[in-house]
């Protein structure tokens, strides 16, 4: 296996790659928009060198490549550059939605070059390589989406990035079921957060705020040129699941109203019973 | 100020005001459903003395009383035992709604017995005295709910329990104003969790979790009895709060179906910028 990798795009998750990389013995180098990142990188030792022109020269001196950039710019930016690649490389990405960014890419990319789509199941609510810490990852998921186009010897790399990075889970999933997951999971949640959030003017209630409604709202907080992107790139998925927690929500809405005790009891124990399922493991 | 209080059911919360009292040199007696509650208070230096039977001799030798119990058993055991207090006696409790409960009891005491309503913003996902720890309260809210029945004086002692067991911010709000309150920040907040549990069997999704479902589902492990009845004694404002929820979810899942992205970044900027309120501070 090379102990080179290039990575482009070097904010809080393509830093905290090329930090957890690094240390594990890589030669990471990275292409970034801003020379300041590059210049922060290189003097905290989270990469070796890069630079913000994307050369031919360059991009074809790795046969390993991570894309750690927003889903639309992943597109585009590989569809600019897919050229620069060399016969063997093999490129994965980190973006939180799977179909709309693996099949485009595999048909885009020429003969020889080979995408394994991943998702980081990591992020905090900061942003840029100034913030790069590559113990996001201890805790976290890591999930291979591979396609029947990939090789054994691709998926191989992306486990190993996983491994190398030490997720404490590393999965496969279709990109299909991962997109399902991440629809429930996460995008949902995030919709519920900024809803609560927007549906009245609550700011006056931030003295009696307990820890339920800060739990709920933490992801509230939230960059609203990825997550459109992602939301809208699920689409049929994410309404599908918005659509099935509406129902549901305005099914208790209705037994409270009735005071359907019971019925709302059962809820609750299946609630907890649910519940149990993810609690963390010591 | 008497030192002796009398505190009525020793479970979680009224274990930890016992725990935390006594630690400020009051003499704490108790009176509990279970003799192993007692036994097991008495034995950790929770209280100094109690008993499961509610006799006039005990009750009336107090003139400081805390009811630590659901809801609906504070109004029964207030019914059945209000005479048994002594003129000049003051009482509290602890209950998570107020208008269905301040207004009855303050009109069922006889007169020179007064009450005062608050309610202590704490908790845990685990019951009982064994589970008491008075730490819960360091970070936490209380809150005194008085009326224009209420005296300087019962005021004065409601804010004196928050004080004494170190709450971190002890406010005053109207019972009307507090039910208003917890009905968005608490009751609605877990009717979501409930519904996120019960919307679709997720078990399979555990391995897959990331923070923020973790988070947004804490509260979803709910006591059914305890939470069925705070629902049900603020049911007006609670559905109100919910199909304001309900109407702003619709709302941006319509956004996410006609992919209107500039309306979904601006919904997600106000969410963002509301939530940097709810921030802890330091």
């Amino acid at each position: 296996m090379s102990k080179k990798i290039l990575i482009v795009g070097l904010g809080l998750i393509g830093g905290s790659y090329a930090m957890g990389l690094k240390k594990k013995g890589y030669e990471v180098y990275a292409i970034a928009r801003r020379q300041d990142s590059i210049d922060y990188a290189i003097k905290n030792e989270i990469i070796d060198g890069g630079q913000t022109d994307v050369t031919k020269e360059l991009v074809s001196s790795f046969d390993r490549v991570v894309i750690s950039v927003y889903p639309k710019v992943l597109l585009s930016w590989l569809e600019e550059y897919k050229d620069f690649f060399k016969e063997g490389t093999i490129i994965t990405d980190v973006t939180g939605i799977k179909c709309e960014v693996v099949y485009k890419i595999q048909d885009m990319l020429p003969s020889g070059v080979e995408f394994i789509g991943a998702h980081p199941m990591a992020g905090r609510e900061v942003y840029g390589v100034e913030n790069a810490n590559d113990a996001i990852f201890k805790n976290a998921n890591y999930i291979v989406t591979p396609t029947d186009k990939n090789t054994a010897e691709a998926i191989d790399f992306a486990k190993e990035i996983g491994a190398l990075l030490e997720f404490k889970n590393i999965s496969i999933l279709s990109p299909e079921e991962h997109d399902r997951m991440i629809a429930f999971l996460s995008q949902l949640t995030h919709c519920i957060a900024v809803s609560l959030m927007t549906c009245k003017d609550n700011t006056h209630l931030h003295e009696y705020t307990g820890d339920s409604f800060r739990d709920l709202t933490r992801i509230a907080n939230i960059n609203e040129n990825m997550w459109s992107e992602l939301f809208l790139m699920n689409k049929d998925v994410l309404v599908k699941e918005m659509d099935c927690f509406l129902d549901e929500f305005k099914n208790l809405r209705d037994l409270i109203n009735n005071e359907d005790v019971e019925a709302i009891k059962d809820k609750m124990r299946l609630s907890s019973t649910r519940r149990s399922y993810f609690n963390k493991k010591a």
